[in-house]
């Protein structure tokens, strides 16, 4: 199937769109018009029927949209529909918590395996996961199939960068304190950080 | 001094120029050209060299830019030259890991109190830093200044939001599971969840 190339902002506002309607079935709530969920996402109606659009789905007249099948179709649409694997680079405080933490896990993202580079985090396990010697990363993708690799370290991300991608993982998730590019266009970086989030708001405030 | 508003999206190159520099001072970098900066952020020099014109800092030819100045014009420019005091709503295991890394505080960015509605919580302290029922907020508020709300409860996130607003919280960082609008422009909510980053790119996997 041909799939239109949507732009990163439709994108954006339709995971919003996914999550509301994940939190409305969490409240029972069966159906909900256009220009109620629009308002619950933030956006105006006219902007939320383009933007669904792209999914296919449509409500119906005075009814409005399901709540049920509308999520399933954002679901398949956003790929969340299936589990994906995924590898964490840099045993930190962040990196324990994500692996420690069974979030994730329920939304179906998957940690299989850890690494690093300081002798004494090798071997050490977490809620499951063991860690490994970065050394050891193809040896390990042998025996696993990776969709994800997610940064966490706090010194060096581009040599974690660099190994993932030479092994063929395809999608970063990258939450060190630098932020990295790929020169390859056929991986996604995901760039994330708490500070780089909360200077969003100091320019804000400080304007 | 009037200030031009600029897009989101070069307000989030401009984060991401910030925290390159604040790489390449790291590795005892002086000077960089833009060419090799602006390669460094994953953007053309020309892309670099106009988002930069709104901070109206200008490099010098065959030198280049001062890696310190224009990271000091850059933290000004992002309100970043100050410190900032959060409150956090929601005990939970992100929340807890907020309060105890140190990284944040590193950055400038300081917890002053956390609230909770949950019995059990209140009184807790994470890092030095209490947990306060919710129904306490314009109290405790009254002794501290507070310019930015990190949200991080698992349930009714739209409760403290609420609360914070209310009592003249302008600035959210909402990291529940439930993305959050604001009614008044002149608070500015930002929204972050783990699933909905690695969604972008569980999109760009099924693609």
């Amino acid at each position: 199937m041909k799939i239109k190339k949507i732009p990163e902002n439709t994108l954006e506002r339709l995971i919003i769109y996914l999550k509301i309607l994940e939190n409305l079935e969490r409240k029972n709530i069966d159906f909900i018009s256009s220009e109620d969920l629009a308002k619950n996402c933030g956006v105006n109606s006219a902007q939320l029927r383009k933007d669904l659009s792209f999914v296919g789905t449509l409500g119906t007249k005075g009814v409005g949209y399901s709540v049920k099948s509308l999520k399933f179709n954002l679901k398949n649409f956003l790929g969340r529909a299936q589990e994906w694997n995924l590898i964490l680079g840099g045993i930190s405080p962040l990196g324990i918590f994500l692996l420690q933490n069974k979030s994730l896990q329920k939304e179906g993202f998957y940690f299989l395996a850890a690494f690093d580079t300081k002798e004494e985090n090798i071997g050490k396990v977490y809620n499951g996961v063991s860690v490994y010697n970065l050394d050891q990363l193809s040896y390990v993708l042998n025996a696993i199939k990776v969709d994800i690799g997610v940064i966490t370290t706090e010194t060096d991300p581009e040599i974690f960068l660099k190994a993932f991608v030479e092994q063929g993982v395809r999608a970063i998730f990258n939450l060190s304190n630098v932020p990295l590019f790929a020169e390859n266009p056929e991986v996604k970086i995901e760039n994330f950080s708490f500070s780089m989030a909360l200077t969003k708001l100091s320019y804000f405030l400080k304007e």
